[in-house]
Parts: structure tokens; C-alpha cells; sequence
């Protein structure tokens, strides 16, 4: 499972003090080849975190040894200092692995703003530790060591035809469009060039982590990352990599939602015979950040008024007057008028599908987004994230 | 108070058992002139209720006699049926005022897909009981008939030089731009055409309703109207009108941000230093948004990294690491780091200052909204609105 399912990497998560609970908090993911192939997609937040300025240089030519990743803290509005920490990290992990550090990328989560001396040196020692304990099976340790305030680890792994994708993802909150507070590693043992892995990362998550809009805030740390070490020798299609891949990405990106912070409804909103693809992506988007539609489904109320009231904030081709909403199989709305009586629809089930059928086009797109509830307002003012 | 308080008018409000808790729901505003000058702006959002869709109509010629509004059911995607309401509604005040229906503003709120007979046949009974007890001091009783969710009435009253300006609203969720779920009735004795009537509202509306963002939800069924009667005689010039009426849209304003949906925090966020003050609007939007910046408010966090976060999703130009942030009167964040100590900042007042320094140019805006509350989820989820 995990990042270590493929040939060819090591993983490792260890405790580093930065949690206040003591848990495991730093991980680092090595590949040890004999491809060094990478790829990353950044959050599109221009307020960017310092590991995120960091790899995103990194990444530029294709080459990835390795990924520091820390929970604990998110190194972001730390100013100059933080930017020396997150270099200083790529330097540590760089020296013990006998790598250049600018193969090394770095991740980090946490509450923005932190990123102290005290900070910078249990990530150094954490970095130090976790690549001392490096095995072929430390996939799953490294995966707890990127959780926040999940409350499951998140791993996922696929198989075909001799070559492996495997991968861990963090986040619960702030799960927006330009990704979501995820920190994501994929690995596979594939033979891949690093000019392949970025068209099909890039791809993948485009119709997978780019479409998970639990709470409609954009991190400042998201980072996605795919590390290919052609262990397997295996060369697989340019199509059966990248759906294998997006089947992974879209594993991980329903598991993220399936523990969104606070959350009691995951909501599927399918959007069909859209004008375009980018039209159902946004009128999607639109009725996913409708904070009332949210707290409607919360109180399993049916309210398809509000469904409408989002989709006509948008500039998105469709006549108010000729729109079907289903909610969960039963036709609530159509013909600019009220359908099925709502005492129909239930909407107890964790799994809730709203269809909205605009009647415009023959585009499609679906988007991922979770409920407002009292555990939400609870998760996000008791504690600072 | 409220609607009557310039001479000319005449208002009313009456129970028509439209709301089960018996409460009034009925309401009619007259103009007995001289002048008959009436400018109406109208939500943005492209799905429209059916009184919106005749307002839009009746306001072109700037003449309006009477208004028409009722609570407890929007009227909203009701199909021609409910379409034939709103024309009956203006058809029944017209024939018992003695004016053209085509001079008959209406308004509804409540449930989106409310507008069955039942609801037709209440409307119509109230608007006849209603004009039958019209008189000049019943600005108080219309202001109670448009409540839906509010705690409050919200009447508002200026006098400068022999004439008034007086108005009432409602609205307490679905607060947002493109005006929010809002009805405002404006009235005037102060001499003007429907042309300056026009200007002013749209002018004092751009920076005061539009500018309430209490929870980025847009109504169906806005509609700001300003009525002006001639009767007190007097011409006021141009800048004085327009800066008095601003005074009486900003304090309803801050009337319905103060009774929104189980705030507990009235939160202002002033841009400053924007390139333009678009950007400034769309800078404190952004903010005003974010649901975790609003539950962290809940919770008494000055947690600045939320605010940050929030700008980087817009396209203003700014510095991410060259901006302020004040949170009541404490600068919390400066050149991308923290500043002084979150725990100087005291956040136990409702009233809730945020002040963000762009330092990128002369502009500047102030959006109002409210923070995240068990209470807001509570209300918009335990009940259909």
C-alpha cells in the first residue's frame, strides 16, 4: 500500500515533536530508480508557502531523488527565515542521501505562520531520523506522518500488467479548487519520462483533485506530486497509464472527501448537457459554495431553491425556466417549477447525489463537496489550523 | 419612522395567514404624490422570482404609485401560475387605488418554489385588507408584515432642510452582493425625477447593499425601490440627495448585518492601498467569503494566515509578502510574517475590525459581513427559507 506498493522507493514517517500529540510528523519518500523521473502540480493560491516556492523550482527539470514532507506546521508568511528552513531541509535530506539538493522537494502543513527556530530544527532532526529508518515498507508510516487534522490515513494502490501506482494523500479542510489542503505523493514503478508523468499528473488531477470542493478555501501548501522509478521495466501505454493514474487520484481525492473535517453528507454534484465542460465545472463549483445548500443538506432538507438560486450566479448558458434538479434519484425540480414532492427525496445516507441536468449542451463534469454542519464551525474555530 | 416618515406616503401591513405563526405578511406602500418618481435595482442573480420579473417591467417608465409586498413564500420558479399571481397582485391593488397596474411594484420572500392557489388567494385577500387600512402612519406595521427570519424590523429616518428621507428593510440570510435577500422600500418627499431617482439609488446601492456579504449567498428575489412624492416642496441639489439617501441605505445595512442568520460577530473589513477600488472590492469579498476566516472569527481567533489565504485567490495585484493585516486595531501580520501576538488581540466584541494594507495604490473599500456560527447552520438547516 501506500507510496512503497511500487518498486523501487523507500518511505519512512517519525515523530519529530512538531505535533503537540506527539504523533509521527515528518516522512520522506526516496526513489532509488534507476528512473528519477518527477512531476508536481502546485496549489494555485499566490499566497504560496515556502516549500511550494522551493519545489516549484525543484521540479523544473523533471528530476526528483526524494520529498520531505511535515505536518505540524505549514512554513508559509514566515518570511526569509522559513525560506532558509525549507532550503536547509532539502540540504539535510540531500547530504544523507548522497543526492543534489535540488532534487529534493519538500512539503510542509500546518497553521500558516508557523515556522520558528524551534520548527526548523525539529524538521531537521526529523528529516535526519526518518531517512535512518528508510525501508521498502515504510509506505504506510509515512502516511500518518502527513496527517493533520485527518482522521485516517489516506493511501490507495493499483496494479495492471506488471507496473504499480501507489499514493498517500493528506487534508481536511481548506479542500478547494487549485487543489485542496492535500499534500499528495504518487509513485509508480512504471518506465515514465518526466515529461509524460507531468501531461498525465496534470491531466489526472484535473478531473480528480481539481474537482473536490469540500469548503471552497484554497490552501497556500497543496502540492501533488508523482515519482516515476521504472523499476518495474515495464513501458505501459500512454492510455492505460493515465487512466490507471486518474483511477488512483480519484481514489484518493473520494477518501479526502469522505473525511472532510466535520462533514456528515459526501455530495457528488453531476452537472449534465452543459454548454461546455468548463460550464458544468462551474455551475458545479457554484452550488458546491452555496453555504445554505450546504446547511440545507446537513438538516436532509431537499431545498432545490437554493440549487437554483446558486446555478443563477453564474454565467453559465442555461434558461432558469428549463432546468432539472434530481436529489438522490427523484426529480424535485423541472420546467422552472417544483416536481416530485420533496417528502420523497431521502437524504439520510452519507452519499448524496444531486443531478442538475442545464439542457444547454452536451458537456458534463461532477464535482466533489461535503455538507455544512455544526462539526465544521466546531473543527474550524476551537483550534487554529 | 420607516416609510412614512417623508410626506406623501401612506402604508400598511396585515396578517394574511401567509406565515403559520399568524404574524402579518401583507404589506402596500402608497404614493399620493404630487410627483410619482419611483427607480427600483433589482438582485443580479439570473434566476429570477416572478415579482422581480414584473417589477423589472413596471419600473421602466420611473413612474411607481404603489408596492406591493408580501413574507412567507418567494414566489419563486412557480412556474406561469405563479407568474399570474404577481400580475393579479398589481392587477387587484391598481383597480382598488385607482392607478394602472402597471404602476404596481411587488415584491415576495420566503420558501423558493412557494406559489400555489392557497398562497394566491392569501395574497390577494391581504393586498384588498391591506389598502383598506392604509394610512400615514403605517410605516411601522409594513416594516413588521416584509419579516421573514429577522429578530427585528429595520426602519430608517433622515431629515435635512424640509424634506426626508425614511425606509424600511428586511433580510437576515441569503445576505449577499448583486444586493443580498433584501427588500428595501425608500421614500421621499423631496422633489425628483425618476431620472435622479435612478442615479441616486443606483450610486447610494453600490456602496452600501452591495457591499453587505454576509454569508456569499445571492436572493432570487431582491429589490431595492425608492419612491419620491414631491410632497414636501422642496428641491435638495444633487449632492446633498445622494449623500443623505447613502446615510439611510449604510445604517439598513448595518441594520441587516446585525440581525443576520446567527452571527455572533458584525465583521468589517476595510481594504486599504488597493490598485483600484474594484480590486479592493473583490480583495474583502474574498475575505468576507472564506468559511474558515469566518469560523475562526466565531471562535475569537485572529487567525490572519485564513485572510491571507483568502486574498491569494484573487486576481488584485498585491504582494504576498508585502501586505498588512489588522484584526481590531492589532497589526497581526507585516512583509509576510507575523507581527505582534494573536494573543493581543481582543476578538470578544461583536463589532469586528480587519483591516488589510494592499500597499499597492490609492484605493480603498469596506465590505461588511458575519462570522460562521453553530447558529447560522442551525437556522439554515433545521428550517426551509
Amino acid at each position: 500500500m501506500s507510496v512503497t506498493a511500487a518498486m523501487g522507493f523507500e518511505a519512512a514517517g517519525v515523530a519529530a515533536g512538531l505535533k503537540s500529540t506527539g504523533r509521527s510528523d515528518v516522512a520522506v519518500v526516496v526513489n532509488r530508480g534507476p528512473l528519477k523521473a518527477g512531476a508536481a502540480v502546485f496549489t494555485s493560491n499566490r499566497a504560496k508557502a515556502n516549500p511550494i516556492l522551493w519545489s516549484q523550482q525543484a521540479i523544473q527539470d523533471g528530476v526528483v531523488e526524494a520529498i520531505v514532507l511535515n505536518s505540524g506546521g505549514a512554513n508559509c508568511f514566515t518570511g526569509s527565515f522559513g525560506f532558509q528552513t525549507t532550503h536547509q531541509t532539502a540540504e539535510k535530506a540531500a547530504e544523507l542521501l548522497g543526492v543534489s539538493p535540488g532534487d529534493v522537494l519538500v512539503c510542509s502543513t500546518g497553521l500558516i505562520g508557523t515556522g520558528d527556530e524551534v520548527f526548523r530544527q525539529k524538521v531537521l532532526e526529523g528529516t535526519e531520523r526518518a531517512i535512518a529508518s528508510l525501508s521498502d515498507d515504510g509506505g504506510v508510516a509515512a502516511s500518518e506522518a502527513i496527517m493533520t487534522t485527518d482522521s485516517r490515513p489516506k493511501r490507495s494502490e493499483r496494479s495492471q500488467d506488471g507496473w504499480t501506482i501507489g499514493g498517500m494523500a493528506k487534508g481536511a479542510g481548506m479542500l478547494a479548487p487549485g487543489l485542496a489542503t492535500m499534500l499528495v505523493v504518487l509513485t509508480t514503478d512504471a518506465v515514465l519520462t518526466s515529461d509524460e508523468a507531468d501531461a498525465h499528473l496534470r491531466a489526472a488531477a484535473r478531473v480528480t483533485f481539481d474537482r473536490l470542493d469540500s469548503d471552497g478555501c484554497m490552501s497556500t501548501n497543496d502540492q501533488v506530486t508523482l515519482m516515476a522509478s521504472g523499476a518495474s521495466g515495464v513501458t505501459p501505454s500512454q492510455e492505460k497509464f493515465r487512466a490507471l493514474l486518474t483511477e488512483v487520484c480519484d481514489d484518493l481525492a473520494a477518501q479526502l472527501q469522505a473525511d472532510a473535517e466535520g462533514a456528515s453528507h459526501d455530495i457528488t454534484i453531476r452537472v449534465t448537457n452543459a454548454a461546455s465542460e468548463h460550464e458544468a465545472v462551474v455551475v458545479g463549483r457554484s452550488v458546491a459554495r452555496n453555504n445554505l445548500f450546504k446547511a440545507a443538506i446537513f438538516g436532509n432538507d431537499p431545498n432545490w431553491g437554493r440549487v437554483l438560486a446558486a446555478i443563477g450566479t453564474t454565467d453559465a448558458a442555461f434558461d432558469p425556466y428549463d432546468v432539472d434538479v434530481w436529489m438522490n434519484g427523484v426529480r424535485v425540480c423541472t420546467a422552472g417549477g417544483p416536481d416530485r414532492p420533496r417528502e420523497e427525496v431521502d437524504l439520510t445516507p452519507r452519499a448524496t447525489d444531486v443531478l442538475i441536468d442545464l439542457k444547454t449542451g452536451p458537456a458534463s463534469a461532477t464535482i466533489r463537496t461535503n455538507d455544512l454542519t455544526h462539526d465544521y464551525v466546531h473543527e474550524n474555530s476551537a483550534y487554529s489550523s
